[in-house]
């Protein structure tokens, strides 16, 4: 549908906790609407012009906004003057750049990495991802690599920290908090359904 | 589309925050799914199964759980043994009753009133519609009866006021929190949507 603003282009982001299926979500709906999909392109594209590795960046967007920072107390902690921050601050910075050329090149989905904030200008749709926990930790076991073995108790730990970094990082970069609804133009519970025979509906949306 | 575990009815329950078009959006639903809307209908029900009036059953309903209750304080206050607290009881037993009934006798979008909850069973489509507070005033300027010339602040007043009291009612009857995204299968926001534009892409969501 036209928001009441029309857009340029049909630019469409996906914010989404850990295990709710989001990032399937946003594959599959960029691939049914024939559109770009960008997800981990984006940290192979700010590796390639940082020189620095995936992973590393990886666990800078990913996770902490200032991962590496040592600890420090009360009035000597000075961010701006250290180099660790310095680097995060830059892969934002790159990170901000790449997905702006990438929303004005062509019709996409994004999925995290504050793309709905960054590109506010151009005022995406704005997609939330969520399920119950139960939901997550059953798709996170049958999602799980060879050889992890984790108890519930692991799982919903491991989730749970995985979007609490998630969160920090979000609202470090963009002073919104992350997976309120308010932020969102549509929030898609998929705890009771098939992602892949959802896709065709939730389509429509953007029709 | 079908959820996991399928229901036997199309059944469409909306929450709605004040002023977010959200009763439009769940009327113009079911007159494009062509299946039942039920809204004031519920309250004109209770009134002739209980004999109470509209107006204080749509107070009842509408805003507190125990509206009528008068102050007391600490250990001496029984509610149980409070007339006024019964009827509140018994016109949520009614409504109850009524919700079921008509969820089970044909597809329906259902607004307000707990549905959700009360049809948990049954699992229903649960919608929660949510706006901006700007987008929320502009909407209620727009359709504020003839006559009523309230300043932005009264207007945001009123807003947050009837908010107050639709979460008060829903989270002493469901134990469950108001708008929180959790207890909804889509979540959506009109500040940017044009509702009777959005409906036809909206429905495809229950095809």
């Amino acid at each position: 549908m036209q928001a009441k603003e029309s857009i340029l282009n049909k630019v469409i982001t996906v914010g989404r906790q850990f295990g709710s299926g989001g990032r399937e979500l946003g594959r599959r709906l960029a691939d049914y609407l024939q559109i770009a999909y960008y997800d981990k392109e984006i940290v192979e594209e700010i590796a390639k012009r940082t020189q620095l590795s995936e992973e590393y960046i990886h666990n800078v967007v990913e996770h902490h906004p200032y991962p590496l920072l040592p600890i420090t107390i009360g009035r000597s902690f000075n961010p701006m003057g250290n180099p660790m921050f310095q680097i995060t601050q830059s892969v934002y910075a790159e990170q901000t750049r790449i997905i702006k050329e990438m929303a004005e090149t062509s019709d996409c989905v994004i999925v995290g990495r504050c793309a709905d904030y960054i590109l506010r200008d151009i005022k995406p749709w704005r997609l939330f991802v969520y399920a119950d926990l139960d939901a997550r930790i059953r798709r996170c076991y049958a999602r799980a690599p060879e050889g992890e073995h984790l108890t519930d108790k692991e799982m919903k730990q491991k989730i749970l920290s995985v979007d609490k970094g998630r969160q920090k990082y979000y609202e470090f970069y963009t002073g919104n908090k992350w997976g309120d609804m308010t932020n969102y133009d549509f929030c898609i519970n998929t705890s009771n359904l098939i992602i892949k025979d959802a896709i065709p509906h939730i389509a429509h949306l953007f029709d």
